[in-house]
């Protein structure tokens, strides 16, 4: 059986990969009195009179919800809230597997992003934290921004902020490798959706500074009509030459390709246009914008997919449990840009200067000793920018 | 150490009496490729195709949502949504242990009936049914009526139907002892908040038609002023006599009294006021509206409370494990009133003839049989009434 129909298969016989279990024994009326009426009343009383207490006495403290609309799920698009349940499990069963973290998949039937913000709001006084999930860009930009605004736990986008933090560490140690500073490198991004923009603004919250975003329509630059205002936004920030034209144009001299867009649209050819040593991460899932073979012979020095049947996997499961995990043990009220970047480095780290080579710039991703890099950078981060609470 | 202090040193020591686990083991490459990317694009596709196998391929088969506003939490009150979350968690717990259901507590930020149901049904295509918790009345009503217009999955406020449905199976044993018929028996019911009016109309459907409800202002009346919507709709059906008057005036010659109200609020000489053989259920916790010694002193001929330390005691967990697990597994789109009036006969008849005697007139709250026999008896009523899907 190919992993399609294994998938599927394993799917019918787990019924959900995620079960809610009962932590509290009750088999007596003591037990019952205790867990139950009228003992309960009790962590009830002391919650009401301090609310801080609602993480210690309840799951809330280690517990984030994994929210989708369905509009972005995989590659497959707007599959509808349902469709897109067996994407949350996973997540879900990832976060307990490498983070002990308990998440809780939830999707919700709007689009509408009034009522996506105020719904996520209305029950997060349930959680000690918001995953976002596979919401179309550009809503889930203003989506995640307003609810930063108005949650007191952490809100965080793992397809924007997730994906950027790895491909930040995986470009770190890519540039070690090959001796370029990443102050003067220059970078393009392919694909202006949410994982394209959030790379662009964390890359220069890195040191990066000479940036140009393509998407469908060709080069991103300030003024462009076709902006959507995410990309507005990151118009100002990159592209300073303001160059005209499309990937083939933009390409040309580049030090490194970011690929987050769609299968095969990247050649052999436009590698060959590029700087010396040149760095693909080809990122499409599951066909890259170009296949490592054929990057390799038109040249590129490293190679990353977001393929584990490739080296140098860029996966999100190195970074989010643990970002999660570093949050929730700090009560951190929001993931701020500091704890991204310490996170990017904590994982870069792993991977020693005697490890490293053009095949292995990026832990593995069932590296566990990842999460808990990243847990205490994020920590140590929070510290220093105030937003622990505890 | 006493029941409130030991429940709260337990509550700090299980830190939540939930937990979500994973079922999906993720320890190699394939193991990731399976549960999640890429193969878990499957299970998706499979959704988006036939929405009925959400049930199947994600948990959502055996899940039920606890939610609440907090507005009517135990006897304490409204103390908001995080403080009740304790509760929910409770019953969390209980549905895992009574009925292998994973249930998950979510409490909602806003008492607002529009944003209560909108939010709820935004959110339910993620469960396989909705358990309303711990809601004021008479909002409660509102909320539960619109939801179940509105959901594809069973929706069911646990306060009035789960305590109907216990009380309708304790009333039909204690009848059976004093050898009353249920049809002629005159029942007094003080509180007509969510659980009262429920118990009444549950109660009619039972087959009783001669109840009087009284509440903080007096006996319910049609046409009275004070009355809420809910009030006014069983003012209809209840008090044919058009009795006026408070308590004392009501249960004098009644057979049965039914609180759900206060503490203390039953004196001797009422229940002296009333039919021989009477029945008392004093449910008002964790302090009875007169306390079963006292009752029995008065010549009540059998008590209930709501307590564990009182033979009969009426509690809900003998109900919604078993109603929840049977139409989840028959995947009924609603919990109609035939299932409800098969969950009661369930219920009392665990109870056998030779058993039956004055403290013993319902199931032990721990009786392991109950949900299991409840269960099939929803199931039947749920194939008969043409509400069950699979």
């Amino acid at each position: 059986m190919d992993i399609k129909n294994k998938s599927l298969a394993k799917h019918y016989e787990w019924k959900g990969k995620i079960e809610v279990i009962s932590r509290a024994k009750i088999e007596s009326k003591e037990d019952l009195s205790i867990a139950y009426t009228p003992g309960v009343a009790e962590p009830c009383k002391e919650i009401q009179k301090n609310y801080d207490l609602s993480f210690e006495l309840t799951r809330r403290g280690n517990l984030v919800a994994v929210i989708t609309d369905g509009t972005a799920v995989l590659g497959l698009g707007d599959i509808g809230p349902e469709a897109g349940m067996p994407v949350m499990e996973g997540k879900c069963a990832l976060f307990k597997e490498f983070a002990d973290i308990d998440a809780f998949p939830i999707c919700l039937r709007t689009k509408d992003i009034d009522e996506i913000v105020r719904t996520i709001y209305l029950i997060s006084g349930s959680f000690g934290g918001i995953n976002l999930e596979d919401i179309s860009a550009p809503r889930c930009f203003e989506i995640e921004r307003r609810l930063k605004e108005i949650c007191d736990i952490p809100v965080f986008h793992d397809d924007q902020h997730g994906t950027a933090i790895v491909v930040g560490a995986a470009l770190i140690n890519a540039l070690k490798l090959v001796k370029k500073d990443i102050k003067k490198v220059k970078v393009v991004i392919n694909g202006a959706g949410s994982a394209g923009i959030a790379i662009a603004q964390h890359l220069i919250n890195l040191g990066l500074s000479d940036i140009i975003m393509v998407d469908r329509f060709g080069i991103i630059c300030e003024g462009m009509e076709e902006l959507n205002p995410a990309q507005k936004e990151i118009s100002k920030v990159t592209n300073k030459a303001r160059k005209k034209g499309n990937l083939e144009d933009a390409i040309k001299d580049a030090d490194v390709f970011i690929g987050v867009s769609a299968p095969d649209v990247l050649s052999k050819d436009m590698i060959k246009s590029m700087a010396a040593e040149s760095i693909v991460f080809a990122l499409a899932n599951p066909v890259p914008e170009i296949m490592p073979d054929l990057a390799k012979e038109a040249g590129a020095r490293i190679v990353g997919t977001g393929r584990s049947d490739f080296p140098n996997q860029i996966n999100n499961v190195l970074a989010f449990p643990g970002i999660f995990r570093g949050a929730l043990d700090c009560r951190a009220k929001t993931i701020n840009e500091e704890m991204k970047v310490a996170a990017t480095y904590a994982i870069s780290s792993l991977v020693t200067d005697e490890e490293l080579n053009e095949e292995y710039i990026i832990p593995n991703a069932l590296d566990k000793r990842v999460s808990k890099a990243v847990a205490e950078a994020v920590i140590k981060a929070a510290y220093e920018t105030n937003v622990a609470r505890i």
